[in-house]
Formats: C-alpha cells, sequence, structure tokens
C-alpha cells in the first residue's frame, strides 16, 4: 500500500513506538520513520507541534495529520486500512479486546519500571510481585489459545508484544524468569517474535537492557 | 428498543455509572438498573463475578455477557446499537475523540479527587491548579463548537458531562468558580444538563456536594 503518506515519529527504544511499528508491518504499510535523536535533550519541532499535548513519541503523521498515543493509533490503523483486521467482527469480543488493552496500557509498563528503578531489595521484590500479578491476569485470558486474539495475532498481541523486548532487563533486574512462573505466556513470547512483522519492529533485548543499565546508572541505582 | 436483555450495575454516587446511564438514554435503550447498595462494606457476588480483575461498577449486563469499564461499555453501546451515532464518520475525527476521551479519563476524576482530599492549602491551592490546567485543554478543544463533537452531543460530551455532578464540590472545596475562568466550558455544561439524557441520568451535584463533605468528615479533612 504506497498510496498513503505515512510518517512515524518514533525512538528507538521506546516500547509504544515498536507496537505501532508492529502494526503497521502487519499491515503492510509503506511509512517513513522519523527518528527522534535525543528526547532528553530536547524534542523536535514536530514533535511539539504535532503532539502538543503530552509532547511524547509515537506520532503518525498521515497525510501530515497528527495521531498520537500507541493503542490509539493501531485502532486508526485498523480503521483506515481494514484487510487483515486486528479485532475480531464480534462486537462483545472487540469490547474484551479493549479492555485487556486498558489494562496492559495502564499496569505493565509501569510495574515493570518500578522492578528496574527501585534502589531497595523491599520495593525491587514488591515490585516484581506486582509484575508477576498482571502476568497472572494475561496468562489467565490468553489460556490455550496460541494468540489473544485467537487463532490469529490481534490487536491485544500487538499491544503486549511491543513492550517486551524490556521483559529481559526487568527479569535480569528483578532477579527473576517469567516463564518459571507462567510458560503458557513465555511461549506466547517466543511464537510472536517468530514473526516477521515483530522481530524486525522491536529492538534487541541487549539493546533495551544495555540502555536500562545505562539509565540505572544514571540515577544512582548501582 | 425493547428487544435486548440490558442490565447496569451502577452505583449512585459513580460519575462513571453516570456516564453510562447517560449514552444508555441517548440511545433509547431499555435496561435494568442494579445498585449496588454499599460498596464500602462489600460488593454482590454478580459484581464480582462480572469484574473479577477490577471489582468496580459500572458493568453492563448485555444478554448476561458483562462488559466493564465506562468507556468501553459506551464504545461498545455504540457499535451494538449504531443509530444515532456518538463518532463522527471520519477516522481522524474518531482518533481525536478516542484522544480526549483518554484525556479526561486519565486526568479528570484524579485531579478533581486530590482538591477535596488533601488537607494543606498548598496541596489544595495545587491540586487545583491542577484541575484548571486540564480544563485549559478542554476549553480549547471545545472552542466555539457547541459540542465536542461539533453540532451533535457525542463520545466525549458523555465522558465530560458524566463527570460534572461532582465540579460543584471541587469548586466549594477548591474555592474557585470554573466560569470565572473558563466560561465556554461552563456555558457547554449548562447546555449539556439541558439535555434530557442528561440531566435524568445525574445525581444531583447538592447530593453529591454532602456526600464528599461527609467523607471530608470520615478522612479527618474538617
Amino acid at each position: 500500500m504506497g498510496k498513503d503518506n505515512v510518517k512515524l515519529l518514533s525512538m528507538w527504544a521506546s516500547p509504544f513506538c515498536m507496537r505501532v511499528k508492529i502494526a503497521l508491518a502487519e499491515k503492510d504499510i509503506v511509512y517513513e520513520e522519523i527518528l527522534e535523536e535525543d528526547l532528553m535533550n530536547g524534542k523536535s519541532e514536530l514533535l511539539l507541534k504535532s503532539n502538543p499535548v503530552h509532547k511524547q513519541v509515537p506520532v503518525l503523521l498521515h497525510d501530515d495529520k497528527p495521531i498520537v498515543d500507541s493503542t490509539n493509533i493501531i485502532t486508526y490503523i485498523d480503521e483506515v486500512w481494514p484487510e487483515k483486521p486486528l479485532f475480531s467482527a464480534c462486537e462483545y469480543e472487540k469490547s474484551r479486546a479493549r479492555f485487556w488493552a486498558d489494562y496492559i496500557d495502564r499496569k505493565v509498563y509501569p510495574a515493570g519500571r518500578a522492578i528496574w528503578s527501585s534502589k531497595e531489595t523491599a520495593e525491587v521484590e514488591a515490585a516484581k510481585k506486582e509484575f508477576l500479578d498482571i502476568m497472572f491476569y494475561l496468562d489467565g485470558t490468553l489460556g490455550d489459545k496460541d494468540f489473544f486474539n485467537g487463532d490469529t495475532f490481534g490487536f491485544v498481541d500487538i499491544l503486549l508484544i511491543g513492550l517486551t523486548s524490556w521483559f529481559p532487563a526487568y527479569e535480569k533486574f528483578g532477579g527473576f524468569k517469567l516463564e518459571d512462573h507462567y510458560p503458557k505466556l513465555a511461549a506466547w513470547i517466543t511464537r510472536s517474535w517468530a514473526r516477521e512483522s515483530v522481530s524486525e519492529s522491536l529492538t534487541s533485548p541487549e539493546k533495551i537492557t544495555n540502555f536500562v543499565a545505562m539509565m540505572r546508572k544514571m540515577y544512582g541505582i548501582e
């Protein structure tokens, strides 16, 4: 689909940008990625103009109109490019997908951040417990299905898998292995990473773990 | 529309339940409201079974299937009962509506709560400033339109107006008047409350303000 003018304002370490890249790849949408070089020392004029309220990546520019917030962007992509739908056609199943999307959006990244950014052992343990409690619910809703969407890779799969290149850093600095607790969820990660749309969109876990280690030094944690 | 089996698990003081009642009224959907009598001392079996993750009202039961989270419920209602649509048909406008919906969901109620639940004057002032900063953005996006949706009362209007029976309590305990800062937004509230779907769904501000005053006593604030 080369007919459209699609650009993505992105940053290599952002799991929310990675999500959008997966959705664009799943839909075979050709786009230009514009990388924010250095979010810590200043944001581009284009970013500030495109997302004046939150001033955050990702921003999708479609025919120069900005769409912001990763979950919102992915919903938009599915509406504008309806082939290979990301949602079930059943309204009830759609409502379940939106429910888990919201759950993931509010819980997973903050819990993971608390693991690697906490100094005290008790804080790290509490954050790890919170993270694993969240995974308990996600493992339960995945159940024995191949994907959260059922047989096909869909909306909830994209939203969660986009966050997983940070998971090895959570495991390393939290001292746990997800697969020891939730082998089905760990197998879903492996299965999803085998998709080209995923593996080519996600920054490598090694690079993310090095980035997190650098931030821990910067924050005086180690 | 009497063909459907629709029930709402609700609680009289919850602004999130009020939102859903407005959406049901806008769509002329006949439903049974099942009130949770006393959320502080125990939740009903039906609520715990219907919303095991968050254990919160509102829950919509449609043919006995539970849909949870007010914003999600209202989206579901619009999809299942498409007459009198709550969204623009334009995907870009829809994405803007979802953006503001998310903004309202994350910001307005917590900021309002911080106003009435803070003890120290400096904390109340900071919360009031935060609340008015949020209103600045909402006033800006409303602009000179009659409704957030344009000429018709839509998704963002429902999500925000559902929260407004708590506003007089924020004003009273924060010592401000919204209309002194944002007269257009205040006029939008008056205009929206003139709709039967709104006035009949919202608990009276007096009742909410008394409820808030009672909680402030309970928490030892006054």
